[in-house]
């Protein structure tokens, strides 16, 4: 059933609803949904825990199943099963915001064909067209949002980086002052 | 005088000698070393201020010269004129170990010839390769240093997102818990 929530909904509700209290919804075999919904032993944490943990816990959710190659919820935003705020288009990239905004503006920039780029540790020399097309698309975000004097570009690689979709995207924030180490 | 202190020995020393404590022998024109000094109204902060406010404030000391396209201290490591610890060489990249680590792992790629690449928010589409190699290159780096299951690429633009040297520099962050939000 998670399929079938409207991603915009999942974001716009947020104000009200957090993203993860569409848990009951989601079905559990959906791993992949795993950045938007606790794993078990999260859900049992009070929700004062921080962000942090939160998003440390997903990804390692997410972890168990990277090696799998199994679709993820961003092949269902790419084939707009799943209606996404898309912020720039082209043959080779989408770009839509994310629904979990570490600032001002936060926006996931991906390859629309994941070619076995489950993360940025599987490239392949093959794959430095689609890497540079995908660096290039965020610029070009960052000027669509006008944040070009001022963002950060960050890639996760693994549980450790916080990765929770295993289908290699580029987190495009600004719009506020980052820190220092960054995270 | 800056120019010929060798990087190693400002990244050795940093157990008894903070490479911020390097100002004496800087030349106050080379802004281009903003990177390892503080800008006059930083040093008058106590030295317990957080890493987060140097940054910041060198970044923005850097941020007043970006425009102007002069040389940065990347060039003369480029050219062997200051030693750095270097984890990764072709014949357009060259990735060497940040002098300030924010992690077990924190390594730089950058590309040799800046090209106009002074930040990412001036890349156009002929960059697109050289963007590519960057990214190839920052998951070779992983791999060399062994942190291929778990690293955090992270690109800044612009004083807002700390970045403080001119030329286009990606930093490959690992070997600890990445934390969320990225900085």
């Amino acid at each position: 059933m998670a399929a079938t929530i409207p991603f915009s909904l999942i974001r716009n509700s947020s104000a009200l609803i957090s993203p993860r209290l569409v848990l009951p919804f989601a079905k559990a075999a959906n791993h992949n949904f795993s950045k938007f919904i606790l794993p078990i032993q999260s859900r049992r944490l009070p929700f004062s825990t921080g962000a942090t943990n939160n998003e440390e816990a997903a990804a390692k959710a997410a972890a168990l199943d990277a090696d799998k190659g199994a679709p993820t919820i961003f092949d269902k935003i790419i084939n707009k099963e799943i209606p996404s705020n898309i912020v720039y288009e082209d043959e080779k990239v989408l770009a839509f915001r994310d629904i979990n905004p570490q600032a001002p503006v936060h926006v996931l920039v991906i390859p629309k064909s994941r070619d076995g780029l489950t993360e940025l540790g599987k490239a392949d020399p093959r794959h430095e067209e689609i890497l540079g097309q995908l660096l290039y698309a965020a610029k070009i975000v960052a000027e669509k949002e006008g944040i070009l004097d001022g963002f950060r570009v960050v890639i996760n690689n693994g549980a450790s980086a916080c990765q929770s979709v295993y289908h290699l995207h580029l987190h495009v924030l600004g719009g506020r002052q980052m820190k220092w180490p960054p995270g």
